[in-house]
């Protein structure tokens, strides 16, 4: 029998600004430093810059890849998931999460969130998707101020289960 | 070397309300007249309203599954196609066609638009989820009066490719 | 309610000699005049070949391609499933079917014939993969002398169902 | 920048006879002593097997789950990705391995088989599947002879590339 690991996920976009990149380093840094696992898509942007931190950290990060070869993960993805179903893989990614974290926001990361409101998995967000329907705004994607306040909030919904 | 066809899409939750099965109905029948195919996610709800109303009308239903099992179908499903992969079938529902038209709104139905939106397929919505991001709207799925509106531009935007 | 069709699947690789390119449009014109629906991966080679025959009779003809675009498919195939999860929709293309006839063998046809025998779905093999296991050979692919007595076996076993 | 691992997998049923079972774990426990980390599909059987010699002797593993819960995982897995996609994550399992060492048989592990000699991963088998094809026999499953050899071979073949 084995120690369970907690398994957090970031979630975003490949291709980022400065800044989205600066606040993906910081939640993959905090995410570490609280013991947790990372795991992303393994590619580039979002994805890399929350390895970056987390592996600056000490932390074990996974990358679940959309591709066919390892080579295609960004250098701080420690456990390359090689799966082969392209964006398919966006369920495999949101379903080995105890919770995550969305930051930014392309379409693809629009399906992640989908995929884990649909599992009943915690969605926390930094400066992404808001979602309304018939005029009301749903409530489900939990807002947080910053990185650390990311992460905290991610914690503590994995610790209540 | 055979004709092409015309495949649409209907995205929408599996548990739907009276006036909500109504108007997938009525988009399904639009489908079946003007003479495209309806390509669907095969189960109930705005799927099984939408594929009874091509199914009256004489039209071809393609209902891409999640399960097992071609048994899963709702009974207006004309070609079941069993793909066994969850909800990961969502991104094959969303390929299979040149647009797609969602119809209030799951989350499931919101991991399709992500892909279509990431795929560049035309998304036309009826009382479905608006997407904003920093305050600002998310302009891409475009918004229809009714039924027969929705399956005008979807066929607009195909033949205009 | 609509009307049941049977579904038969060939399956078989994306290059062929001349000869299996004859085996499998012959196949495929066999199926078509039985009135089922003929199954196959999209691509080129024997489902190319098989779809050109069931075409040529005036069957159906459904192919569940591997990549993003309908504009992949061979041109004989009506009705493009476009499932952009690569290899892994080899278990789609079984599962869809009644059952499948294997032409030759690639390795992506022995993924098909190992996803048809794990789901109980019969597989009528024309000079295709033998296995065996310590010795003893499995006995679970169905050897058919021609293409006329391939479909026979498939649809006497369907019907059997 | 992080230091590559090397990842081996373990194929094979997840019902198993009390030796085989034997095998699988010394195949784990060898694998984890030469500093590899062990891939499996993350269920019982050999998968469970090998998972508790890896595991016993220090060493990672990844279950790559079909279902939707890490609670399906065998008890000794340390990674579990959650892929959701059912028998369509054997590809994932495979493509995620630098090498595969498959031991007895189901046919699970014949897709498997299936797909790793698709994409070139050298697949070590210890009494599984044999395969020919108009009578001649297919050399690509490297033949062991036991359990320290099979993993002999898996890293010579990796250290190669």
């Amino acid at each position: 029998m084995v120690k369970k690991k907690i398994f957090i996920g970031v979630i975003g976009g490949s291709e980022v600004t400065a800044p989205v990149a600066k606040l993906a380093e910081e939640v993959g840094r905090e995410i570490a430093r609280r013991g947790a696992v990372l795991v992303c898509g393994g590619m580039g942007g979002v994805m890399e810059a929350a390895c970056k931190g987390a592996s600056d950290a000490g932390g074990l990060t996974i990358g679940i890849l959309p591709g066919d070869s390892r080579d295609t993960a960004n250098p701080y993805v420690k456990i390359p998931i090689v799966t082969g179903i392209r964006s398919a893989r966006n369920v495999a990614v949101v379903r080995t999460c105890h919770a995550v974290i969305a930051i930014d926001g392309s379409y693809g990361t629009l399906t992640e969130i989908g995929y884990a409101l649909q599992a009943g998995i915690p969605v926390i967000g930094l400066d992404t998707w808001a979602l309304s329907i018939d005029g009301r705004a749903d409530s489900n994607i939990i807002i947080a101020k910053n990185a650390k306040d990311a992460v905290a909030r991610a914690m503590a919904l994995v610790n209540k289960k």
